[in-house]
């Protein structure tokens, strides 16, 4: 099993297909990294790309990708319905195999103080790396955006960045590194079509309200399907498990007489989630994930 | 993601290291196989041999290990615990990824033609590859060991091959080839010291006595610990699958008024048992196996 961390960088570009295959060639100019996909959002104006690797590559190729979105993205002219603070606006580093959280949180440092010094971009840790629990939230830090930070920074104490120049770059605005656990998308259905029912589980088990402390949580309504979803952010998976919060919310819905009808995971999971899971129910007794024999053959 | 086949042949040496190391060399030799382990046991006097890899490259691996433990072995001096009736004494091929059953018993005859026409070794071919149902268990054509084997072959049509001679191979015996579907060894641990539990359970659940159709199933002991062991193995966890019978087991336990104080799984596992165990508790709706982060990394 070799080293393997996920990175899942934000740029703030959806419509521009050659910058945004401009930026995604930096990333895969670097030997070692594995590119797995750039998703544009033409609404947002922004794009989200994933690619894996060992430490070294990684932080090498969000540098670079950084560095080459500086070049080509402005911000003073850049709209878009997503909150945006950089041309590069969020750099987060998920260890997966082989590697430790405070691993990732030194990559993001030496990342971090690279794109500040060499590029003269204003750059904030967050999450695992933030220096202080307000630069936990990347919302908290992007308040106010691009336009609203410009103002504050060098001013506002509060908003000295960690790394580079105590003002924002003319262009390419500020950007938040950071190391995270993975966050898994993560809904569950239900076999009604109350609203409330929908909002009172997820305020029943979302953290903001006294629920688990790694969870976020919000009620919508399925109106095609005549059904309410409890729709959530597992933001730590191996403290805030998928199966206890599915379990949690499963006995919510019975206190209002309502069924589960169905869930659902969106986007990519870590195996170890779905291990985790299979290992609770089956109540497995010293499972480990090198017994997937797909882990063996491509580990 | 890439074909891959899994192979796990076995041959009858458990003792002598160079010819195990012989054997393993001639699976190496071929470009694109991945070899995974080689278990010897020396009670048995037999070895099992894991390797991957696409279907040319796994099958070319098959005939060249089975030629060389034909050259290395001599049932005639043969002993060890384990039944036994050739060198290579069973190849299972087993669908992995990319490849379906119909793919991998189409290798097993190619294999074992190649086996019967190059070496004159007498082939069977058995589970998916079974040319009658009376062949489709390892243990049926294998009945009477090499010995027995050696008086009937040649005189009972019922013995007939499906490839190579109709007599016994004179040192390297007869080898029983074919495709199966991987197999999952599956204990469930039971709250009580009464082994009649454990017994009726099995009974209970397994194919041989009204069960689940791919499960064979056996009570025992732990003594160490003073509990009870359902054992189990699953030949098809795709039609028999694991939480379905852990559930079964669990709500027979529960009729003598047990509890399951928790389970096991042997060896190796494949992804799809895993996930398909955690989609179903979930109830995910439209998981797919490629959400898997690490089927993304790795496949």
């Amino acid at each position: 099993m070799s080293e393997v961390v996920w990175c899942v960088p934000n740029f703030s570009e959806g419509r521009r297909q050659e910058v945004i295959d401009a930026i995604v060639g930096e990333i895969k100019s670097v030997e070692g990294v594995k590119f797995l996909d750039a998703k544009p959002d033409v609404d947002h104006n922004r794009v989200v790309v994933s690619y894996v690797g060992p430490r070294a590559a990684v932080g090498e190729a969000a540098f670079r990708a950084c560095r080459k979105a500086s070049e080509l993205i402005d911000l003073t002219r850049h709209k878009g319905e997503h909150p945006r603070m950089g041309a590069t606006d969020v750099v987060p580093f998920v260890p997966v195999t082989d590697v430790t959280m405070d691993e990732c949180v030194e990559l993001s440092k030496e990342v971090g103080r690279r794109i500040g010094e060499v590029l003269g971009i204003p750059v904030f840790l967050y999450e695992r790396s933030a220096t202080r629990p307000e630069r936990e939230n990347l919302a908290d830090i992007r308040k106010g955006e691009f336009e609203g930070l410009r103002e504050r920074i060098g001013t506002d104490p509060l908003m000295r960045p960690d790394f580079g120049p105590d003002r924002i770059h003319p262009t390419a605005g500020a950007t938040v590194v950071g190391a995270r656990p993975p966050l898994v998308a993560f809904n569950v259905n239900l076999g009604t079509s109350d609203i409330n029912v929908a909002k009172n589980i997820a305020r029943a088990v979302r953290h903001q309200t006294g629920g688990f402390r790694y969870v976020k949580a919000l009620g919508f309504e399925l109106k095609d399907r005549g059904i309410v979803q409890v729709s959530m952010n597992l933001v730590d998976y191996t403290r805030s498990p998928v199966f206890r919060v599915f379990e949690a919310v499963k006995r919510e819905a019975a206190r209002y007489g309502v069924g589960v009808v169905g869930s659902e995971i969106v986007g990519l999971v870590p195996l170890e989630a779905i291990v985790g899971t299979a290992d609770w129910y089956l109540q497995l007794e010293g499972f480990k994930d090198e017994q997937v024999l797909e882990r063996r053959i491509w580990g």
